[in-house]
């Protein structure tokens, strides 16, 4: 029997994205069927692991064969919810806004940007290339829009100083999930989901690690 | 007395870098001080947190004043190792790459990009937009120019297949930190550093969360 799915373990959530990626992968390489193990291997996991994080969610494995790949494919969209098409807007056309305008990893997980606003009016009514569809709204249009074409989730890509205040508009909208890719903290109410993406923070991890591994390389050993 | 740097948890690391972000956000508001419960509350955390976060890395606070921002900025830069120049190179000049080089937010935090590799024969010696010292090189140029340019970390940016091998050869070409955009888990030694993003994952944790929202607020109470 599946648990509720809040409340299984968030690093739990956070690896089915892994199993879902590594399975595609076998996908492309024409596996048909998998265990655990070799699951587990590819990802530096114990198969122990798999196991378990995927029996929150249900009975996947067929005894004697393993998991079918296509089927524990398409059983993690599901329960991920990337089976079915999320809407989204996009507000901020700058560098950031534009290449994200251009990413097409989103369609592969069923996203889909279907509006762009940004509060400069040199912009408003400019294509978006790529996107015969579409040109650069302003922000006065958002409530009519979200409404209309059924909007859920907003990506920020503002400066960080309007960044609270785009948050705002899109909450009042009637968004419910913000994916923040601006360099600030955002607070959101507690009917709205919002995962924030910080490339400098990112950066400065990776650098605390490079400092930490060579002052690990020079110091004496005790 | 400050813990040495690698026995610190990575939570309290990666909250370091969020205080960095606000303490820059309240200097260009030209605040001079700071208490520990101004900083948690702008981030959404007791002043307790904040004051045993520091307390990892030594004595920042002065009595009767709290922090000095500028003087806690700099500390914080130190110990994140971004007071420091890091040169990077960038391998893959998909829409991702191209978008990455124009990026402004590594100069902020002192890395500079200063290669970029494709494998493509076709995009060799072209040109990269506001670059204008740099062209894109062969893959066979990485080991000389990791040497001569004192490369330390590499970005990737290829596609997920070939992921793999262009960390392998960074690592055998000297570089010490990745930073991989490639949607797969990459294997590197104990003596090299990784981070990844993946926005494809993050997109489907934010598609869980938001159905699973969905489902509590439709769901009969218990």
């Amino acid at each position: 029997m599946a648990k509720a799915e809040n409340s299984v373990p968030a690093p739990a959530v956070r690896r089915l994205s892994l199993y879902l990626r590594q399975l595609e992968a076998f996908q492309s390489n024409n596996l048909q069927t998998v265990s655990s193990k070799q699951l587990g291997q590819a990802l530096s996991l114990s198969d122990a692991q798999v196991r378990k994080d995927l029996a929150y969610f249900g009975q996947f494995g067929h005894p004697g064969v393993g998991y079918r790949v296509s089927e524990l494919i398409e059983r993690l969209r599901q329960i991920l919810g990337t089976d079915r098409k999320t809407t989204a807007m996009l507000v901020g056309l700058g560098n950031l806004g534009h290449a994200l305008m251009q990413y097409r990893g989103f369609n592969k997980k069923n996203f889909e940007i279907v509006a762009a606003f940004d509060k400069d009016p040199t912009k408003l009514g400019q294509a978006i290339p790529d996107r015969p569809a579409m040109t650069i709204q302003p922000m006065t249009e958002m409530l009519e829009t979200v409404n209309h074409l059924n909007i859920k989730l907003g990506l920020i890509c503002v400066p960080a100083e309007v960044a609270q205040d785009v948050a705002d508009m899109m909450i009042t909208a009637g968004v419910r999930g913000i994916l923040n890719f601006a360099p600030i903290s955002l607070k959101v109410g507690p009917n709205v989901v919002m995962s924030s993406v910080d490339l400098a923070v990112q950066l400065e991890q990776l650098a605390f690690q490079l400092s930490a591994m060579q002052n690990r390389a020079t110091e004496p050993r005790q």
